[in-house]
């Protein structure tokens, strides 16, 4: 099973793709898509069009069979979070083009799943990704990012399984 | 010249094209794009997939040469700006994967070249809708949006296009 966790932002949207067989955890790929303002990238239909390329190319290298995204909205600023959503947009629609659930966790879930607290900083988030995952060179820390969403998804997952078999258990 | 309008929104997502020659303004078609919450319709992901389908099955049944949406935020709830951020996200992607550049027009400069007043209501504009395309019959209130919004990018394509012969006339 692997899985793709996506870290959605306009500017940087951090990818990860993780390999889940049993308990075991390991790392594929990660990596950031960049579509900067400006003259060069253009207007913003041009820069999500940038990023939606720069995504369903990773979904066509590595063909993930699940996906999850940060379930995240900023709420000081109206056109921050305005444009998150666009780029979230992106981030939802991609895999779902290739017929891949899309999970969505909230920044505190991930935390407490990959560091074991809710209120982790982007440090130790990123520490703990490198335990989870020995030997990652991490591309930014928005890939960081997307790698712990990945292994939050992995470890539902597995939750999922264990109590499915332990139902099946119980009704045998 | 043809012209398509959006007013992006993730359970309504309102669509207007017309044809400009000159200053004449003629409707084309307009109508609106649900996806609705709930188990039939599927989570988030699926809700954009199936906006991303039924706004490209529009763009290849009409095929017009520019687009626009309207650049509308609301500051109030950001979970509402973050969902309007993701329909936002696909209203601009589709577009530009036809190669269409796409406008963006504040809500009060729609309203301002349609009705002639930035704080228009939703009942003045579709009035006015009426006027400049007789005979139009409206989906609903986010296609008359839509339509206002195609209008709008129209008159600015005349403006630009009086003002560059002015020039040319003042330079020849």
């Amino acid at each position: 099973m692997r899985v793709l966790g996506i870290d959605p932002g306009l500017r940087n949207l951090g990818w990860g793709l993780i390999d889940v067989a049993g308990s075991r955890l390991t790392h594929v790929a990660n990596g950031i898509c960049h579509s900067a303002p400006g003259p060069d990238s253009g207007d913003l239909a041009a820069r999500l069009l940038s990023l939606h390329a720069q995504l369903t190319a990773v979904l066509q290298q590595y063909a993930p069979d699940q996906a999850a995204v940060e379930n995240t909205f900023v709420n000081k600023d109206a056109v921050a979070t305005l444009k998150l959503g666009q780029a979230r947009g992106i981030a939802l629609l991609v895999p779902a083009q290739f017929g891949i659930t899309v999970g969505e966790y909230a920044p505190n879930a991930v935390k407490k799943t990959v560091v074991g607290a809710g209120h982790a900083d982007k440090g130790q988030v990123e520490h703990m990704v490198r335990i989870h995952l020995p030997g990652v060179v991490i591309a930014g820390a928005d890939a960081a990012d997307a790698l712990a969403i990945a292994i939050c998804h992995a470890h539902h997952l597995q939750s999922s399984n264990r109590l499915q078999a332990a139902l099946k258990r119980a009704a045998g």
